[in-house]
Order: structure tokens, then C-alpha cells, then sequence
């Protein structure tokens, strides 16, 4: 392993992830634990990151994540839109300024939050520069953000992907469920959910009900289920999307489920990699903070 | 305790109750445990059965509720809309006939299925002959059904009560919760989703995200998110309550929030414990089978 210049950390809350960086730009090792946020009391942070990434410390580390959160590491507050994606200067230092802490952006009406999204913003901006448009970041909770001129504008989050992993593992329909996929199943439900998002109270039942009386395969239940949380996201995103191209950045099967999803509605997609939007923003900010020191 | 004439059990997925009744229709015990269907395999329903009630055995047993699906004690199979709630006489008998299950009832298209509101539909149709309308039970699986002639004519399922316990107890939102109440939250939350059902998705991580920065009180965040599932379950199943007085059999709180969100909406209710129909429309059934031994 050659000199580590620095390290790029992305802290969730399940989830700890580190890239030793050479000062050229290339990775010299990928490392990640489950040493999330959600799991460490405050001075549970220095170890977990020295278990990890110990000997290649004092090399400056800039994390970005839940780890600035009030119940992490330390409090990074966050900006508030409409803003650009906060530089190197908002950070927030800790064990001796060694580790820097991006902040996370806020909006006030309608309240909402998103602390890591904001450096794969910066990063996408980073990689595409003068974007002007939607960026689309699907996960657990997904978010929709206006951007323009190089600033947020507005965003919003939906809890898509957690009430999918709640309803497909931890409720009734767990048992309906398979682990496949069927595009016609998703389909259906997008399509059912986007036209009428009033049906999906009534439409989540009817998946375990199929399975009973009429053998719904598993692959479908789970399809259409997926779908129809989408088509609800949508209804709800629809200012975002309508009439609008949409950058999708996030881990590759959810982003081309929306993909598919926005291109039944005649909406063009382009789509980028959730990590490797993390480490451009995390290495922009590194890029400020070497400006800095110059 | 006086002799014990029959026995009522209400045996669910998670829990399993008994009611020791005496020939007057008097109730001389109560019981339950947690031995739900859910945690049985075929072989446990019996010893369940003897370790709650055995020394009143073998007094006959009449039961409703999951213990009668493909997991449970014995399949008996659904009846299909539209019919009456299944009397006696559609029983599947076991342990030497001493036990019979009642079977649930099942609607093709939409697809749709119940075990144990069909007794509290009987059971409500005993105390109120020639009720036509609609009847909401309000529970983990909320359902509706429109009732007429005796009959259940059709029924739709929302899994709002289990929707609400996963995103209250076991989503991010649980870090807002409170464990009280506020009604005005609540009617707010109603009168969002049933009036914009499309905002649902957009509208929950806003619970969070008030709570972080404008310190939604823990109360507040419960009662909106209840009345967010509310609404759109109403939007969900404005066919059966626009323009009808409805009957609400369930849990008396839960009822009650029921109650009031339709009442915002000029629909008139009524209300019975479940508890108390479903002892009604199993006694029915004793009764159905004194009649039969006649």
C-alpha cells in the first residue's frame, strides 16, 4: 500500500465506510464495518474509526453522514436551502482536527433533513458540472432534490425503501413474498398507485389475499409490492419529475427500478452510482481543504 | 364456577381467548394466553387448548379466527361473498368433533380474505337484526364490509394498524414518538391525506424531520402519523362510508379515532366492543347447534 494522503469516510447510520486515498486521486483500499452511528454511544466513535483505518491515522479524514448528526460523533448543523452542498469550511473538526465532519442540509417548510445525500449531490455536481435539473437519490429514504446553479433548492424524502424492507419482511406479507423479480408485476403497480394514489390502502391486502386464493407467485407479490410504493412516491414527487429530466443516483437495481418507472411516464433518466458520488464529493471537499492549506 | 356449558374461543394469530360460558348465556371465566396460531405448529393447538381450559373439556368448544387457516388446527375453508356470516353448519370439527372452527369468509375479486370478523359481523347482526350498511372493524388489518339482507355482500382489507405499529415502533420515525395524543394532529393528519391521499409519501419522513427541527412534540407526531394512515384509508375506501352511517366494531380508542374522522366527513357511526361481538356471533353459533341437536 502506497502513501495514504487521506482518508474518505462515509458514516451511515448502520453502516462505517473508509477509502484509503493516494494524493493522485486513486484508491488505495476500500474498508467498511458495521460500526454505524445508530449503534455507537459518542465515544464509541475514535475506536471504531481506529479499528478500521488506525494505521493509516494522523492522514486527514473527511466524513460525510449520519455521523454528524446530534447522536453522533459531533454535531455538524446543518445548512439550510437554498444553499450549495456545504464545503470543507462548514465542517466540523474533532481528535485534534484530524477528522473533519461534513454538515448535512436542511429545509424549514416543508420540514425535512438529509445528512451524506448532500455530498453525493456535490459530487454529482462535481462530475457534471453546470447540472441544472432533479436529482433522484434512492434508498432507504429517498430523496428528490431541485437543483440549480450549483445550490439545492428544495428536497424532499420519501420513506420508500424502508416501508418496503418493513412491509416485505416484517409484516403480513412477509409470507407472500419471494426473492425474484417480475417487470410486468412492477409495472402494474406503479402504474396503479401513480393514477390513483387513493388504492394503495386498500391495494397492500390484496398481495397476501392473491397468494391465497389465487397463487400469486412470490416473485410478482414482491414486484408489484415494490411498485406500488413507488408509484405512491411518485404521485407524491410528481413537481419534481414532471416535465423534468431526473439524475438517479443510488445502488444500481433500485436506481433502475425508478428508471423504469420514470420512463413509462415519458420522463429521460441519466444514472450515476451512489458511492461513487460519495467519494467525488468527499474528494472535492478534500480539493477545498488543500486549497485551503495553499 | 358453575357447569360449563360450552366454551368461546377467539384463537388469532397472536393471541388465543376463552370464554367459559354457562347454558343461560352467563360467562363463568375468562381466559388467554399467548399461544396464537402463529407460534403453533399442528400438533401444538391441542395441548394450547388443554393447558388454558382442559379442566372444562370436554364441553363443547366452538372457535374462530386463524386457528382455522391452512396453518392452523384444521383448514375450514373461506365461504365467498356475498354470504352470510358462516353458521355452524360449516364448522370443520376436530379432537372427536369436541372442538369445531368456524370457517372465514373470501371475496375473489378484489381479492380479499377474513378469519374472525365474519363471527363479530354475526355477532353484530344478532344484537342488530336487519342492520343494512356498512360495518368497519378497525384493527392491525382494518376491515369494511357492506352488509345487506343478512349478508356480506363485499369487504376490503387495510393493514393501517399494522402499517402504523411498524412506522411507529419500528422505522425511523420512532425516535419522534410520544406515547400520548393530541387531536388536533390528528384531524390535521386525516384531513391531509384524505384530501390529498397523494402527499402520504412525502409526509412521513416530515414527522422526523419536524421533530429535529422544530420540535414537534412526541404527542403531536403519533397523532399525525395515525391520522396520516387514517386518511388514506379513508381516501382508500370512500366507496363504502360516503354517503352511509357506519357500524365500528373494534377496540374502543381505536374505534373512537375511527369515529371521529368520519364524523369530520358528516358520516354518522355507531359503535360495539369486538370483544363483546365476537362472544355474540359465537354464541350464535351455540345456538345454531342446540338448534341442530333439537
Amino acid at each position: 500500500m502506497g502513501d495514504v494522503a487521506w482518508i474518505a469516510v462515509d458514516w451511515g447510520t448502520s453502516h462505517l465506510r473508509a477509502w484509503l486515498m493516494a494524493r493522485d486521486g486513486s484508491i488505495l483500499d476500500r474498508r467498511s464495518s458495521d460500526d454505524g452511528m445508530g449503534g455507537l454511544a459518542r465515544d464509541g466513535f475514535e475506536p471504531a474509526l481506529c479499528a478500521l483505518v488506525g494505521a493509516a491515522l494522523p492522514a486527514p479524514v473527511l466524513a460525510c453522514g449520519m455521523v454528524g448528526s446530534r447522536q453522533g460523533w459531533a454535531a455538524a448543523p446543518y445548512a439550510a436551502v437554498p444553499c450549495a452542498p456545504p464545503t470543507i469550511h462548514a465542517a466540523v473538526a474533532v481528535r485534534d482536527a484530524d477528522v473533519r465532519i461534513l454538515p448535512g442540509v436542511k429545509q424549514d417548510s416543508p420540514a425535512d433533513v438529509m445528512r451524506g445525500e448532500e455530498t453525493q449531490i456535490a459530487g454529482f455536481l462535481a462530475r457534471n458540472p453546470g447540472f441544472d435539473g432533479v436529482i433522484c437519490l434512492p434508498g432507504t429514504h429517498t430523496k428528490w432534490a431541485h437543483v440549480s446553479a450549483g445550490e439545492i433548492v428544495s428536497f424532499r424524502t420519501a420513506m420508500t425503501g424502508e416501508m418496503f424492507a418493513l412491509l416485505s419482511g416484517h409484516s403480513v406479507l412477509r409470507h407472500s413474498m419471494g426473492q425474484g423479480w417480475d417487470a410486468d408485476a412492477f409495472a402494474t403497480g406503479v402504474d396503479q398507485t401513480l393514477s390513483r394514489p387513493e388504492s394503495l390502502a386498500a391495494s397492500l391486502f390484496s398481495l397476501r389475499a392473491e397468494g391465497l386464493l389465487a397463487d400469486l407467485p412470490g416473485d410478482a407479490a414482491r414486484a408489484r409490492l415494490s411498485g406500488l410504493l413507488i408509484g405512491a412516491e411518485l404521485a407524491a414527487m410528481r413537481p419534481y419529475w414532471l416535465g423534468q429530466a431526473v439524475a438517479l443516483v443510488g445502488a444500481e437495481a433500485l436506481s433502475a427500478a425508478y428508471a423504469t418507472a420514470l420512463k413509462a411516464q415519458g420522463v429521460p433518466t441519466q444514472m450515476a452510482d451512489a458511492e461513487d458520488m460519495t467519494l467525488a464529493g468527499l474528494t472535492a471537499a478534500y480539493a477545498q481543504l488543500q486549497g485551503e492549506a495553499a
